[in-house]
């Protein structure tokens, strides 16, 4: 009250050019400042994997020093990997100390819109296909930011799930399967994370750009979640003068450097001085902006406590290892190919150019100057050591599509947040160096003690801006990998990627492992899992599916096309689809293998005789029966027998990530709250209950049900 | 016995073609292997600071890899500042771990030449101007390094105290400042720290390449050490192929890559052939080897047990960082001037180019390809964090040597360990580009908080191959912290370097920290030094003269000129000169401060009734007496009051680093040997000890002695 109160007593001091300062871009990451009454810029940052370089403050290129060398951390695809909701706290203090450190009020992350397909060229960035996944991810995710004074921004609100004519495109969603999927996470980052910013995608929802939608902005955001905190705009995500000062944003941000003429400055003065528009709009996002910046400490009573952070240190590297290690996915392992022996190791082939290729420079906003990053070709090396010699051999050309848009670093920079036109792409093909790629590598192949091949994907396709067109690996890497496990069945194939990809091959190799972008250390933590040193405790954060074209908004045709899409498939994404229809999957959700096994015993859940709210108690014991320590991600689902409205199959309702010894077992406890049973009813606008039979079921993937457990829940 | 008849078993198996390819290079950094008996290739890397990036085979080109980014470690002269014998433990044991986990059998280090002058261009690998520095320093280095099963190759051997002309100047120094001084690390290198290989210089020796030198390796190193280790040339450091054979050298290397033809390649073989020269030399030669690889675990029954090392871990990032923040020595701090209060700090700058220089990709064998390093600007703003404004200025241009030198990459790498031209060397001086740094500079200066100059020198100086002329600063650097300290006198004056330079702003200075080339996180140590994290606690391995010449060496003439350096001035080295003829320097031998104070009490001295050996038994007290945590180098001179001889004032017999809380006291115990009174008498060819009195001189440096006390040793 207090501050409020303070807060309006600054707002009445405040001349109208004042104000129009501060909710608009004064340079490409900051606002304006007021000085005459201490009101500093709000400096912004990207991004979700570390602080981006630092550019010059009203041009799009870097400045060029050496003292914005940052940490690089996992992408949000690997962290939602880990299901280890403490990592997530500890990678959003990391983060949040960097951007801190780096003189940053506004850390533009998480990203944690749904992955509604796999094709989103930002689905790396993000984290799941399912909302509970990303409620317990991004809430001490974003805890751990704003623990350092600095603001986390949500982002990017809503349905912004792809690349494709992002600008512009309509995206039409009904209100259930907004409620249901789109909406979750950012209600559980602003109601339980607390996240102090929240930043609108650049599509259209339902017919109104989402940055000013009166729709999304004042109805929902405002008024249904109470939001107090600034809403900014993802850059140039604002077309419009009155839409913008109507919609309950706050700060419009763009990538051009005409910062007078934003919709938000002398558009609006002009509209505000001759009556057109009333300066108590601009009063209200002032308001929110001051509010944010007394949370940060950076201005009112407590301006000389706040906190100073750091970054590039060498806790910092460790917590990216840490995080990487828990990120990696072991998809398959048939006669526990893996770990590779140590043991009389003489001679290795890595194979495949994700084993030396760096990934912290590229991908859009999410791309930083890391003061190092570990290539699974040097993790590998290292862990190793001298007493192994590890040959490596290309396989394949990389045709960089990025260089064949970009000729230069420069406008290579100045794309990143610009559309790309996937017309230009041009990707170039070599055969003869193509054959003599491959040759290489199967010669070398038949001559060592093991091969591991190390493909994926790079930030050409798992890149802001553009969509990729199926999930078939690039640079015929298919057939490199079925010619070596041809001359070696045992060869174990990695993939480095950020999104799924085909493997056709799936059956012919022993042991797949998968990884997420795993930041400065993920070659390190890749080289422990492959060689046993760390025990993978990964899963699978989203469904693989054989091919796109297996996915449901890619079969109705609603994905990446320019205009307008509409989300036919409703509630029919990811496993709701595919353990609904029992479609077919390469990998299915939640899946991933440990070096030691687990089972699932004593289920039980009954139903808590409280009136007021509903509390189902859920018991079950998890024993490691293998022979050495590992962690299992232990998924809760819950199923309603019968519903007037269609549901799927089963949802994910909780999870746990438990340690256990060899031989020992633990007795998980989970409490499950109206939550767990309750759909979004379209007619009532809220989410009910309806009563009768549901199934608890418990495992280690949605395909892997151990235990089940019925539970009925009486009327309301 | 078992393992040496084993040995000459082997030998009696091999052709003379298999001993001659052991005893010679057949790669850059290898000899060959003899595949039929199971010996594989020695395989030899650089160097002190870390390990060299990967050359090809047979030429020196890099490979161009990703997997042969290594940790940077800091510089021997800046692990000889820290005086912390665990510490040179730790940086022989990851460093060694390095060089095993990068598949090495010999790392090139430590390098341990006695700094005869301040200018010799490799003084920034050495130790120090003092022989116990170097003995309590090189042998835990070595034997950390050898934990590995790698051996170390302590270097360069001997008096190889100058860089130009390096190839064949001739290096007149008589017996006992040879025994006093220059094999005094090397004796302990091999005795005590049992090093399993030893580098001959490429100088000459009173008239012998030390490569081949009988009378250096026969005489002293053979029989009278008694080493049975494996002596190898530096490279290109043979120039006979009898004196090769008939002198006690093991290995000749080479940067050429005639292989087959080096001295003892084909022309030895020759000449066995023939008749002139005797197998049994080559044997000696095979079987010393052969009892190196035994000792690494490369060949015999243990073979399997061999350990393999890692690199670029976290964990040695982590040790980097630990000896460097010992390893910085404040060198004066009038008024308490630093540590900088970080509170309420709002702005400060950064003046001088050394403030983003990245030093390790520099500087001659010892370069590398460091996986990151943190410049001092960047470790500033890392610990400053956010809430400070750090604004750059350059102050200065670099006129960068080794670019007017070598125009491309390929000849620089070529030129590393050749020769340089010094006529060649062009400075770019461009004036009007200079009058505006400065003016840039100096504006800067006014407007902040606080101002921290950071210059000296880098790699274009602290080079292999080529001696400073001066120990003047370059780049006009005293001409900026002259202007800057006018209008900012509490400037902090930090110098990097590798060596000592002339500080003709001392005395305006109120505060001066020096900084030798600390490795991959020096710049995160300085900033904890100056901001007050870290407690300096390094003390100076050397004598800081005033000019070069208040050096003897110099004034002699007998510094860095081609042809033949007679060492006139004997004894009379760093401060055994400046201390006997009480030459008033810049910053004495030993000195170093503290943001504590630390009080000296209580010396006794006694002699021990012990009959067969001299034991004088020494305690003192030191207090820390002022209010924080700190480590003291407590410094024990002994000076011989009457000697038959001319002896220095005062001699360095031992040292010991003491941390101590606020108020608290700790008694130091240390018991001296015979060594500690002896010196080589030319008549006996011995150390001898004259019976009378010797006075015992506890201090913080060598001109602040604290307390004294007399002893009196009887005829022995």
């Amino acid at each position: 009250m207090e501050t409020e109160t303070w807060i309006q007593d600054i707002v009445k001091q405040m001349t109208l050019d004042e104000k129009i300062a501060m909710i608009h871009g004064a340079g490409l990451f900051r606002t304006g400042s007021v000085e005459r009454l201490g009101i500093p810029s709000l400096v912004m940052t990207d991004g979700p994997i570390g602080v981006r370089a630092e550019f010059e403050d009203k041009r799009w290129i870097p400045n060029g020093m050496t003292s914005d060398y940052a940490s690089y951390f996992p992408s949000g695809s690997a962290l939602a990997a880990t299901f280890n909701t403490e990592l997530a706290r500890l990678n959003g203090k990391v983060l949040g100390e960097e951007a801190r450190g780096r003189g940053k009020d506004v850390l533009l992350a998480p990203s944690i819109n749904i992955k509604r397909t796999p094709l989103c060229g930002r689905n790396f960035e993000y984290m799941s296909e399912d909302p509970k996944v990303i409620e317990e991810m991004c809430v001490p995710f974003i805890q751990g930011i704003q623990e350092n004074d600095v603001a986390a921004c949500v982002k990017h609100l809503a349905a912004n799930s792809q690349e494709n004519d992002r600008m512009a495109v309509d995206t039409i969603v009904d209100e259930r399967t907004l409620n249901e999927l789109y909406f979750k996470g950012f209600y559980a980052a602003v109601k339980e994370g607390n996240s102090y910013c929240l930043m609108g995608a650049y599509n259209k929802l339902n017919g109104e750009y989402c940055c000013t939608s009166r729709q999304l902005l004042n109805q929902v955001v405002r008024e249904k979640w109470n939001y107090d905190g600034t809403i900014i705009s993802d850059w140039g995500g604002v077309h419009g003068t009155v839409e913008a000062a109507e919609s309950s944003l706050d700060i419009e941000m763009d990538i051009h450097s005409d910062f007078d003429e934003h919709y938000m400055a002398n558009p609006l003065k002009e509209k505000i001085e001759n009556g057109e528009l009333s300066e108590g709009l601009v009063d209200k996002k002032v308001s929110n902006i001051l509010r944010l910046m007394k949370r940060l400490n950076m201005i009112g009573e407590d301006k000389g406590k706040r906190k100073s952070g750091t970054y590039s240190t060498v806790e910092h590297h460790q917590a990216a290892l840490d995080i990487a290690r828990e990120s990696i996915v072991l998809l398959k392992n048939e006669d526990s190919r893996l770990p590779i022996r140590k043991e009389g190791l003489r001679r290795i082939a890595v194979i495949g150019e994700n084993g030396i290729r760096i990934h912290s420079n590229k991908g859009g906003s999410s791309e930083l100057k890391a003061l190092y990053e570990t290539p699974p070709l040097l993790g590998i090396k290292k862990i190793l050591g001298g007493n192994v010699t590890v040959e490596y051999a290309k396989g394949y050309e990389v045709a960089d599509n990025l260089k064949a848009v970009y000729e230069d670093e420069e406008s290579w920079q100045a794309s990143s947040t610009q559309e790309v036109d996937i017309s230009k792409i041009r990707v170039k093909t070599d055969n003869k160096e193509r054959e003599r790629l491959l040759k290489e590598a199967v010669e070398l192949a038949k001559t060592v003690d093991e091969v591991i091949f190390i493909g994926g994907l790079n930030h050409a396709y798992d890149l802001e801006g553009i969509d990729r067109l199926n999930m078939v690996l690039p640079y015929g890497q298919d057939r490199v990998i079925e010619e070596v496990l041809k001359v070696n069945p045992n060869t174990v194939v990695v993939m480095c990627a950020g999104s799924p990809v085909e493997m056709p091959w799936q059956d012919k190799a022993k042991a797949i492992v998968f990884q997420y972008y795993a930041g400065m250390e993920g070659g390190t933590a890749l080289a422990e899992i492959l060689f046993g040193d760390t025990n993978p405790s990964g899963k699978l954060p989203e469904t693989f599916p054989y091919h796109a074209t297996d996915c449901l908004p890619v079969q109705l045709g609603e994905m990446g096309k320019p205009g307008k899409v509409t989300f036919k498939e409703k509630l029919k994404v990811g496993y709701r689809q595919y353990d609904t229809d029992k479609t077919e999957v390469a990998f299915c959700f939640g899946h991933g293998l440990s070096y030691t096994q687990f089972q699932y015993s004593d289920l039980k859940a009954y139903v808590s005789p409280s009136k007021e709210e509903i509390c189902v108690k859920v018991s079950f014991t998890v024993t490691n029966t293998g022979d050495r320590a590992g962690k299992e991600i232990a998924q809760l689902y819950v199923s309603d027998v019968e519903s007037s409205e269609w549901r799927p199959v089963h949802e994910l309702k909780a999870f746990r990530k438990i340690y256990l010894k060899p031989k020992e077992q633990k007795q998980v406890e989970i409490k499950l709250g109206k939550d767990a049973f309750s759909y979004y009813a379209q007619k009532q606008k809220q989410f009910i209950i309806e009563e009768g039979s549901f199934v608890i079921e418990v495992g280690a993937s949605s395909r892997d049900i151990r235990e089940r457990a019925t539970i009925t829940l009486g009327a309301f």
